[in-house]
């Protein structure tokens, strides 16, 4: 049972206004709850069906802090972000930690990239690598937006997020820059990286003018076909695969 | 202006069951209605803004059986599938003509892949690589979804769409076929191929076991990192460019 108060406060977790007031966020669904349960600190709220909690008391047991509600599907519903129905979902404490920028680590920076989807799906393809850090200008989709939680699947307990002015990142990074650019130089022609800086532009416009300058390579996906583009979380899949995993 | 029922109508285009009874789909906002009045055909009606209108006087004239309705801002709003404002919308009709499915040139297969996203972002793939067919099996999101369109950024114009079983294609299919699955061989030691299916499976499953076992090769993206798996259309995007793009 949860008051009209605790969904109102829930429900405001979906915009930034609502994360920042209350320096909290959402995680939604059965897989993404345990994960968090498993590494994560700072768990307030679990809201969750009784089948649920009983399935995961002894993951529970590790939160003593944990305030813990037993709620119906349609409590649940209520308060999700999400259209289909969910197990549990977990109300977290908003990072209070500043990681230190990269200067010889490979990175993602990320100017101005506006689909929460596309945002999270960059954060796993970082977790899946191994890729420390991503670097958010303002103006990027938020880390902790619902969507871009669900789309991390478990990337934010992993990947340091850092958000900052691009230009002040790229004055202190001591390693390459290779920027995304349909005008750039064939991926192909450069060799895996030790330690480089992937830049990825904003869906419509790319990147910056005054930041691509800043680049010290631009590259772009050989095509042949009839598309203006590629998607842009799966051109930043293509080319971390290139420079910096094991496609080759 | 429109009527109420024509706004019916078209709202009723967002659902499968709605474009099957009316044999029409949906084209969302000024790039992809310019892009379908310049290369689609089979366009029923145009909605649009008296400014978009005159804008586009010389494209329309290329259309004269296709009915044009001047409307409002939020007339648009009230039929559009988005959240965000648009200049216009075409009803289009959908493609009768079934294309013979592919033996020898390359092809992406799709099982059961269920976001329209991700279906969208990978006939965008498809679209960019030059890649001619997509195949889809049933219970695969539907190609003409307004999600998938709109991730698609045009491909639906230009790559050959099927759906179908994938045991009859695979039958049928006289090429390697290269499965995404997580227990494969990495990629990097497949060379680039002149003809090849590549199959990747529904987003929390993976592929059938029974389509698993057809394939010629089980291959993997090597990671290194914490995350499981990556996102569908991201894993499509990195094993086409490694076997049919020019990235090595």
């Amino acid at each position: 049972m949860i008051s009209k108060s605790q969904v109102k406060d829930i429900r405001s977790l979906s915009s930034v206004k609502g994360r920042q007031e209350q320096h909290r966020y959402l995680v939604e669904g059965d897989k993404l709850s345990r994960e968090w349960l498993h590494q994560g600190k700072n768990i307030c709220h679990v809201l969750a069906t009784s089948s649920w909690l009983r399935e995961q008391e002894a993951l529970l047991q590790q939160h003593p802090e944990t305030l813990i509600h037993e709620v119906t599907p349609d409590e649940l519903a209520r308060v999700s972000t999400q259209k289909t129905p969910h197990d549990a979902l977990l109300v977290v404490a908003l990072p209070d930690f500043q990681y230190a920028l990269p200067q010889h680590e490979w990175c993602i920076a990320l100017d101005r990239l506006q689909d929460p989807g596309n945002l999270g799906s960059i954060l796993r393809i970082a977790d899946w690598f191994g890729i420390g850090h991503v670097v958010c200008s303002p103006g990027c989709a938020n880390f902790f937006n619902p969507k871009v939680i669900a789309a991390g699947m478990g990337a934010h307990l992993r990947v340091a997020l850092h958000e900052t002015s691009l230009e002040a990142f790229l004055a202190q990074c001591q390693m390459p820059v290779f920027a995304a650019a349909l005008q750039g130089t064939p991926i192909s022609q450069f060799p895996k990286q030790k330690a480089a800086t992937l830049l990825i532009g904003n869906e419509s416009t790319g990147i910056y003018p005054a930041l691509l300058q800043r680049a010290t390579h631009k590259v772009h996906i050989p095509g042949g076909g009839g598309a203006e583009s590629l998607n842009a979380a799966v051109s930043a899949g293509i080319l971390v695969a290139a420079l910096f995993g094991g496609i080759r």
